[in-house]
């Protein structure tokens, strides 16, 4: 019991370091003890042991403050790997990041309408590729995928496109692998990555990331962490009804947003167009057609680009409302409507929120294009103070050939 | 620079014992020191200190673990009071509350109408009577008031009813009464009073706090403390546009949810039938008159008031699929409709917010009826660690004659 302890405080000791290593560019040993209230013997014997982990470098000499110059230590960024997966778009895509969010390398999978275990199979077969990339150690996988996901348990709850419905995708891909898995939905996946590897955003500040694409979610980012809600549903802003008595949601809802704001909804209503060219072949009607008859100025089409830009900016003011956040960053392949798009979410939002949260409130597209989620998702797996442990359990997997 | 920083790190760990103390009911030395990691010398030399100043008590004797039985610390919750304020009803409202949230003398006065500078007299004049209540030392105050506060900078923004705006409250209430103050938003002090006193709340758990009343307003609490949002306006979603083209709100704006959902809605509603009683004499239709012809089956007051209900459900769906917080409370004047209007709120949750988050939501009425905002106000005081330090210093006030 006593030794329980012991160890128990060992370890809580030697994750305080790592994070603070971790925060910073470069930092030295006594600066350590000052901001983790360890002594220096403590820090000093912990850092010796991070060192022969070779998880931290000591990269040179800081200035002196009157005696010898401090050595400064750094994280050793490319000495282990996440694997990060984006399942949220109609290929799966992978990508291999170093300790510092890097991608070193990526590939990706059509997905071509796969669903069920299908698609699950292809999970397996993209981490497997990336397993062979040459990068290593790989310490852990991080995956964001869309639907509703219960990530403290790693459980797809239910993913409409890929048709998983408890899906127990965190314990599947842990025992295949053998390395800790962190499973998260694709815009919450996107908001940490935007947060943490988008620039701009202070420490421990608010954020939200509006995912605009063929459904529309949402993740909230409050005092720099992940909000996920009791659930793990936070953000899941595109199945509440906006238009009572409006059209069938694949949620079975009637009316809910993304029926009136998602690229989905606009191929719908594109699809019903007499004039539109594709209308006669509705299914065929997708993002790039209807971007090509955006930009070509096509009035009906750009009528319904623009109603769904309205009711993006009034739901974007629901949220103003009611957090008062005011960084929100728009992310998702509706981005591609660009500036003209984005100019009548910011004016719906500036009339439809109270005006003293709206003029403190900008709205602005995510920095990052693609590689949010894969980010966000690995990212969490970094950030996350536990998962430090997770890394030190996959170092004794790789070194002790567990 | 090194004298001040022992300094600091003095008042940190005097004030990590006396949270952990505050934090329970009674607690044994050896446990503050197992809990804060500090030694037993140092627990040891904080408690006396703590015990000379009458913060704390020596309560009884715990259970013995083989040694002696060691003593047991409790908060000396009489040795000090806070005064709170609720200014968001029809008349202010003043208690004086001891360290535990328990209330000891309360008054009010009635507002009629004032506002501006008479109604910051009144604030004078009932703070006046609490001060000389006969329990001493009185060492904060804390005041919910209706509007957008930025409790940061105890400022209140703009507070229509009251006709207040920039008014730095707090800064006026420090330098007349020279004590700690803090100035929230009622709805929001309605949450913390709610989640800390209102029994049922998990530590660090999440809660919405809706408060229907003239205006509506709410209060978010996420992983046990109140979230305020960048500007300290979150919770404030009575002033969204629901109803596009909708009537004017006292805000400036058309069809905003207080436009739909609140009882001054309720109340424009009412004064426009043909058939109620009192038509002629709208300005005199209020909560009491309604209520009366809601209770005796009125058949068109019933419909309006189940209307506002069924606004105030999609709302609070919007707030689910946004936060996917599963326990929300409602307070405030609407609460008398009973449980007719909760369940049209309930229902309408329901079907507008994305089901498996629907469900695992309960909606009920909250627990403290008048008190919340008082003790939330005060709660803020007390439980925001910061403000450990505020106490430390009205201390000093008293005991030095400063």
């Amino acid at each position: 019991m006593e030794k329980a302890t012991r160890q128990q405080s060992k370890e809580h000791n030697r994750n305080l370091v790592l994070k603070t290593i971790f925060d910073h560019e470069t930092i030295s040993r006594a600066e350590i003890a000052r901001i983790t209230r360890l002594t220096r013997t403590t820090v000093s014997d912990i850092v010796a042991s991070l060192l022969y982990e070779e998880l931290v470098t000591e990269i040179g000499y800081g200035e002196s403050h009157g005696g010898k110059s401090p050595i400064l230590l750094g994280l050793a960024e490319d000495s282990r790997y996440l694997v990060g997966l984006d399942l949220s778009r109609s290929e799966f895509r992978a990508a291999v990041i170093n300790l510092r969010g890097k991608i070193c390398a990526t590939t990706s999978i059509p997905v071509s309408n796969r669903s069920g275990a299908e698609a699950l199979d292809l999970v397996y077969q993209i981490l497997d590729k990336m397993m062979i990339s040459g990068f290593q150690p790989i310490v852990g996988i991080g995956v964001g995928t869309p639907g509703l996901v219960k990530s403290s348990d790693g459980m797809v709850i239910k993913a409409v496109n890929l048709g998983w419905e408890n899906l127990p995708l965190a314990e599947l891909l842990q025992n295949h692998y053998r390395l800790p898995v962190c499973v998260i939905n694709d815009s919450q996946a996107a908001a940490m990555g935007e947060y943490l590897y988008g620039e701009g955003h202070m420490a421990e500040s608010n954020l939200i990331v509006i995912n605009a694409r063929h459904g529309i979610g949402a993740g909230i980012i409050i005092n720099g962490k992940l909000f996920q809600g009791d659930g793990g549903g936070a953000g899941e802003i595109g199945h509440t009804v906006v238009q009572e008595g409006g059209s069938l949601c694949r949620c079975g809802s009637y009316g809910c947003l993304e029926t009136v704001a998602s690229l989905q909804a606009i191929e719908k209503k594109a699809g019903m167009l007499a004039a539109f060219p594709d209308s006669n072949r509705a299914s065929e009607i997708d993002m790039e057609t209807i971007y090509t008859a955006f930009i070509e100025d096509n009035i009906q089409i750009k009528q319904i680009v623009l109603d769904a830009a309205h009711h993006l900016g009034n739901a974007i003011a629901v949220l103003v409302g009611a957090l008062n956040i005011g960084q929100i960053i728009i992310v998702g392949d509706m981005t591609r409507f660009g500036h003209l798009w984005l100019q009548v979410i910011k004016n719906t939002m500036s009339q439809h929120a109270l005006s003293t949260l709206a003029k403190d409130t900008t709205i602005e597209f995510g920095k990052l294009t693609k590689d949010s989620v894969l980010l966000g998702a690995t990212a969490v797996l970094l950030h996350d103070y536990s998962v430090l442990f997770m890394i030190r359990s996959a170092l004794k997997h790789h070194y002790l050939g567990h």
